[in-house]
């Protein structure tokens, strides 16, 4: 299994800057944006396409274990075998002999084939992909002096959204705010996966005492992938929806919003959250 | 056919508000996300669940018909038949006898089965939806002083935003910047999905002299949405990736980026913008 790492892509674009009503002719740098087909092959049988992504290439064979892990398909390192690049946008996961997997039962996020009936997940209801990981209620402890760094501490960490503005980052810290790991991606679903799949493919899932700062809003769906990934806390520079607050509140994760200018929501607790002398959302 | 218009939903919770070390119960409101399952009849059959997707309620009729529009489902008003709400979350589109569709021909967002072969929809190159309709080259005229006044009539139109700050938007505007719909939704897919349909209900796809201004980043995936409604413009208040670009130049479409605090970058510019005075992408 070797490595794809590279730096985010960005690409340069003649463009015309309009400043009120004066234009020039300049050049601006984008995030690249490119499809990643990622196929599977179990026990040496010719691989088969599972997804296909809008992801900024680099860290693709990240993304596929992180992908692979949040979507339930892999629970442990040794399920995966080897992830092969087959072309630039195409990665293959080799899964152990004896992982099974159902095609059909991945589908409940935006397509639903006529013959998905089978695994269930079809209903509403099978949203919701299971959680392994118990968290560990009150650990770690968050300081809010620590919680205040940590959107410097990602900027400065990501060089892609400095030359582009267009680009979500996921990072790993520990309860002390040290920056462990940063990934990129112009699908905020992918910079989380990428990010998952880094630590997935290093032996340390589930992500006990870490929390992961994210560049941009909270769906449902980032609660949930940082909830089978087994981290305690998830932390976002934007705003969570409701039910991103309802699941974490559910899992026992900490949920933090709006983290920027010396301010954030704590929108679920757990018991983590250590602020000197202030009461807790739970306890009010 | 009847609408469900409502004001999207926004849902208040209690959080803890920290500032610096200072903790205050407070309340937040929240933008609302849940799933809507769409399912699919034709011609009285029983109904088959074709999609899920998280979206903020409210729409949901714009949303369904949206969607299928933007999928290639359906192309004309008619080919649509009736919406049914059979339950909150849960609407069934009924198509008109005639129209075809293949639910494996969809699956190429983010899972494909292993049955979609048949349709040739699973390789990278298939991303992309077929287009329509041909944007009439240098039409409508934009003017650079119009481009300003949008991002606030955008925030004019959006109270959700005003109250959550976490919910994304797409309006539709004519090329005098006068505001003539406007959709919100924690996805930003599912934004453009909504004011698409709306107008597709009411019998105004294609879009032509019309542009759509959207609250975030364009990804590939908005450029075609718009493309395949038929917009000759897409105006963003956040950056383009790449191949958002590269969509926008080769249909055709105008794509300005950034526009915000009197200044914009034009990215494909197709002889639309009009700026006294300056250059513009495709001269220099």
């Amino acid at each position: 299994m070797t490595g794809d790492r590279r730096e985010p892509g960005v690409a340069g674009v003649p463009v015309t800057r309009v400043t009120g009503e004066t234009a020039a002719a300049t050049r601006d740098e984008l995030s690249v944006e490119e499809p990643l087909e990622i196929r599977i092959a179990v026990s040496g049988a010719r691989p088969v396409p599972l997804a296909v992504t809008m992801r900024t290439p680099g860290d693709d064979f990240d993304l596929t274990a992180g992908f692979l892990c949040t979507e339930g398909v892999i629970a442990a390192r040794d399920d995966l075998d080897d992830l092969e690049a087959e072309a630039p946008n195409v990665v293959t996961a080799v899964l152990r002999r004896g992982v099974s997997f159902d095609p059909a039962c991945l589908e409940r996020h935006s397509f639903v084939s006529s013959s998905c009936g089978v695994c269930g997940k079809r209903s509403i209801a099978a949203v919701t992909v299971a959680r392994r990981y118990r968290l560990a209620p009150a650990e770690p402890r968050l300081d809010a002096r620590v919680v205040h760094t940590l959107p410097a501490a990602l900027r400065g960490g990501q060089p892609g959204f400095a030359r582009t503005g267009g680009i979500h980052a996921a990072a790993l810290f520990d309860a002390g705010g040290r920056l462990l790991a940063l990934r990129e991606d112009v699908g905020r679903h992918n910079a989380l996966d990428k990010l998952i799949g880094a630590e997935f493919r290093a032996g340390r899932v589930p992500l006990a005492d870490r929390l992961i700062l994210v560049s941009g809003r909270v769906s449902f769906e980032l609660v949930q992938k940082a909830a089978i990934a087994g981290a305690p806390a998830l932390v976002a520079v934007g705003a969570p929806s409701s039910l991103a607050v309802d699941l974490a509140r559910e899992s026992g994760m900490t949920l933090l919003g709006f983290v920027r200018d010396g301010r954030f929501n704590v929108y679920s607790d757990a018991g983590r959250v250590n602020v000197p002398g202030g009461p807790t959302a739970e306890r009010t």
